[in-house]
């Protein structure tokens, strides 16, 4: 057994780890050597190298070494495909690109496979929720707040708040993605226009100029990705909290061997929840160490601040694609204990005027109904 | 002299300043007290409500020690209003209002103020940083890569893409603040709709459920600040290193009594730039302290989350402002030396090909200029 | 009612608050430069400028404006100082010194006096805490983990982890003093070893050399402090889900005026708890943003990094401060319910075997009362 | 080609990497469950157990989703040792201990492998610097502060400033290590005292009690680790600013294949600086998620707290390992160009009088070199 990926696997899921997998980056990267080619070269050139890209097996343990060394995966990328070739072609390979015009491209290709799949969890994740906020929109509980007992709601309008947050957050994420996921080609200082065609080929909107020290789209879509898994959280804690014994009023779906413990063979702990409280215990600092990297992108293209982005949108959109799947999952198949909300609402002795909560719970879903694939501008 | 605020007086402007001055809290308190008596009660209890919210002679130390006791605001501040009236005027104070319902408006209502302020400031740094892009649209410079000499591009285009930086951060600042500047309000366990009349009176917008534990919107704009400081600190930083000795390419205006030494009568500091690196040593981290309070929201209204981000907004939205103040008068004034480019452009012995630099610069200059107010979705 | 101290004043206490006064400021910076004078300059004109630095009278506004146009505050002090002098006298004002060596002196003496209150309230915290521990030793209460019953334990050896945790980050923060705490003094490029004498006057230690761009002792005391904080808010976050209603093992002493509510006049909420917990939400990101000043501390004295840090080190001091008191506080007067613990144990149905949690929790106790001070290193 | 170590080998050692290959993760935690049987187990059942853990195989992707799935890896690890035994033996596994003392005591067994490497690279690069001090002691330079060129120096303070920055964080990151490197060992509920014999099999030190709620000492450690990255990167800074275009005083040494550009042969990129400046984005962040995490440690054993830990140290190390590496091989090669740095004073024209710069030089160095491995308390 060998690798880095035991916390990872725990974190997110197997579909965002292929995404993120070192073999996706060489064929994204690959792919941009290969559709540069087309996009600049003439045909039987570019033919020759787009050839080369299928063709070239890549030693990963020794293709590495030799980034790391170089200190950019594009140098021993490039010397890998001219020496399959020769002439010509050898010559052009990422002719008119720079390093970062890859790193970059390789970046918001990730991004983009990243997105389908965490969106395809946003979605299930609000039908999950949706379904929840229906079934309930009366159910009667004591609302708590600052963690004190407070007045009654319905358990209904607590889970339309959280559809709502996530889906706020989604639409944020969405509009944010739209945005940054943009072609990276500007050659060396960034001084030629980003070529259409490459774009096209990559399926990627190809930008006025190139963005090499212009980090406000991504740092927007790290940023949005923070947020999300807050807004993830936020409905974690309330469950993992709802499901403490004395409250008992909600608890995560019974699954053979999920939440067991190596000690206690009576607990049923909230892993689902668990999930989505430690991606925001990470998110935070993640968010932050990408804002950071602004202030290190000087001139034309910086130092430091934009080579450590990659391994954070890539964290982050695990860390977001764990708990949007872990938080589907245990709303799917929440536990809602009704006698217990009633129960504990009784003890609590505040009547049973739960004011408008139904409605707004109505409501909240209604405007969920509106745009369930939070594709509006809000 | 008391108070605490030379460290803020340094890294923000006296109109932010007076935004965030305690005072105004006070006032916008005062002023949603006012405003939902007016929305919720009959005319002559509200005129009675309104008259002692007006009247209120504010005791600042005395009130600040007993909100620290209370926990809240609103506790101190309602007992005073209480103590002005008699009857059911006195029993009617902030009825249907729970504290956070006032301290939440009254961050919106201080967020708005502040995005006034910082969005003018905004405006005027974008003109200032695009005269230079007109101006250097083809004045001709070394590009630095990595920090190290590179190839040929223009002054014109590096100015361009601040511009461009700025301008996208800015688009997504008020995007986020017509997201989050809504009326907080629905009571002790946030069961009620948002009045609408309360929220027309203070000019906010209603949303349909209150969001008292849906802290996505606030979120978003904290993480807006983030991002717009560190798009102000990228050119902050380009700046400070082009008036490195050696380089000398750009430097801050001469300012009488701005950037000395205490020490060095020949220094003139960078002291613009000062302003906005600072700004982006800090910004981070207050957003990451935000997106952290996202996992404190418990149920209906949490325990440590919200009560944490007013001050943080407050010092976003204050560090934005100085900083884009400051980046301001540093794009107006501008002293660019186009022969020292020249010269370093000749030493760098890089050929004078600037590519496509000048057509990109006008470019970015275009689409800044079909859009200057920032106002179009992107 | 002005100033900015309303939400700082929630945050910590008044003492604190006064040492980081702006008054306090400048009194600190004003004893450095009389300080200065008497360890570097002649006696006659040492007590010139002495004497003007006792009868200087602070204009607050006007001198905060000047500073901030300056960007340091000591090129305005020092030029009022020269005002009320003439000849010799005028011209020695601040000889041998930099902005720095001021600004970085007083931040260490306002973490002298800092120290000093949170030390106070911490040994106070752990004379409530330690007696908490001796009283429930053997006091029964089921165990959770993961928020789930898990097994039994007693709240003395609860209480005992709280005290150990916060006295073992007592001990770092203090040893952090130690270190962190010296006189800075090095002329503009810091090309002088710091006067001995200058520091015996301020009760300072002297370095070897400046420490102008050399930042690790004062990111340590801020770490430091972000881990005490981190250690209170457990215990906070502990008791706060121990008064939870369905729970109610503890809760904060009943104090008239604490912890109500706005809107319901039943609820006592948690704000000791609160305020340790906001402060944990909040330090996380002040510790970033100290750590990432350290990038941006270049050459001799750098741009933007060492600016950042005197607020972020009076905000994480402040934090400490109040978290400590409040906890201090809510240790003291903790009502305690032990038959709740024994009604959850049973409910939990787990046996009462607490294996050996009261011997640790007196082997914890033992171990704090061998150092009550913390002073030993560990 | 697939795994997820592209961007971790790029930022760190291959040695580094091998302490934290999953393989070693599984490797410490058999080690662990041997010892505990060894430690607690009559010996012809702890040899049963001990022989399964060596003649285990793991089937590294089936194992991560069965740990992923429980959410947990003790559990998977332990149903496999089960399974290769039976009768008493098969029962005994794991008994007396729970999933956190296997995931900390491997985390602090990866620590202690982390500490010694990191530590080597550390006295490398300490003896690399102290050679540069040692050398340039009274080489002149001018001294720059705010950036701008300032007062004479000598290129010897600076880098003994280097020195002592890193040297003093190395210090506090070893006595971290020192108290964090802990047996983690009391059971579901931690209601046991570690066992000593458990500690002296696995080399550590047994504590006086468990500290599964109780972070203060590995969030020391963690802290240690973001201010050591952030002292090697103020080192980083200086040398990437030194070997501009213009500047020229110093440059990383000419090593093949290392720093070149995959569009401009002529350049040859600082990437051992790039390595350390990455770094320290990334680390503060790193830091702040750690420091978050203590608010998350609900009673016994939290949710979602001390989950995210392990991955963030492993982080942290890989980062500082990576640093420390880089920076010791640009140290012990660094190009000084002392010319320029004479060329660049005389442009200056501020004189050559460099006070006690090589004085000090020498002081820095002397207090390294009277502890040069950074063992004693300062």
């Amino acid at each position: 057994m060998s690798g880095h990926h035991l916390h990872l696997r725990v974190a997110t899921t197997e579909e965002m780890l292929r995404v993120y997998d070192d073999g996706n980056v060489v064929r994204h990267a690959l792919a941009f050597e290969a559709a540069l080619a087309r996009a600049t070269l003439a045909p039987e050139i570019a033919d020759q190298i787009a050839r080369a890209c299928t063709g070239l097996e890549v030693d990963g343990e020794t293709l590495a070494a030799e980034a790391a060394h170089a200190g950019t995966l594009a140098i021993p990328l490039a010397a890998r495909l001219r020496s399959l070739l020769s002439g010509e072609a050898a010559a052009a390979v990422h002719r008119g690109a720079t390093s970062q015009d890859v790193a970059d491209t390789v970046m918001v290709l990730q991004a983009r496979d990243a997105q389908a799949l965490l969106d395809a969890d946003l979605g299930r994740f609000a039908e999950g929720v949706a379904a929840l906020v229906e079934q309930h929109a009366e159910t009667r509980m004591i609302g708590r707040t600052l963690l004190q007992g407070a007045l009654p709601t319905t358990f209904g309008l607590r889970a339309a708040q959280w559809l709502s947050g996530v889906h706020e957050a989604r639409g944020d994420f969405l509009r944010a993605c739209r945005r940054a996921l943009a072609l990276q080609h500007g050659g060396p200082v960034g001084a030629h226009p980003p070529s259409e065609r490459l774009a096209a080929i990559l399926g990627l909107r190809a930008p006025v100029a190139p963005w090499h020290g212009r980090r406000v789209a991504v740092a927007g879509l790290a940023s949005s990705l923070g947020v999300l898994i807050g807004a993830l959280a936020k409905m974690a804690g309330d469950i993992a909290l709802m499901a403490q014994d004395g409250i008992g009023e909600a608890r995560e779906p019974d699954i053979a061997g999920r939440g067991g413990s190596s000690s206690m063979l009576h607990k049923r702990n909230p892993v689902g929840c668990q999930v989505a409280i430690t991606a925001a215990v990470r998110a935070p600092g993640l968010v932050a160490s990408f804002l950071a990297g602004m202030a290190h992108q000087q001139f034309e293209r910086g130092l430091g601040g934009w080579q450590a982005e990659a391994p954070l949108l890539a964290e982050l959109f695990m860390l977001a694609g764990g708990s949007a799947r872990a938080m589907a999952e245990v709303a799917e198949g929440l536990e809602v204990d009704a006698a217990a909300m009633a129960r504990n609402l009784a003890d609590a002795d505040r009547g049973d005027d739960i004011g408008k909560s139904a409605e707004l719970a109505r409501a909240l879903l209604a405007e969920y109904r509106s745009d369930p694939d939070a594709l509006r501008d809000q």
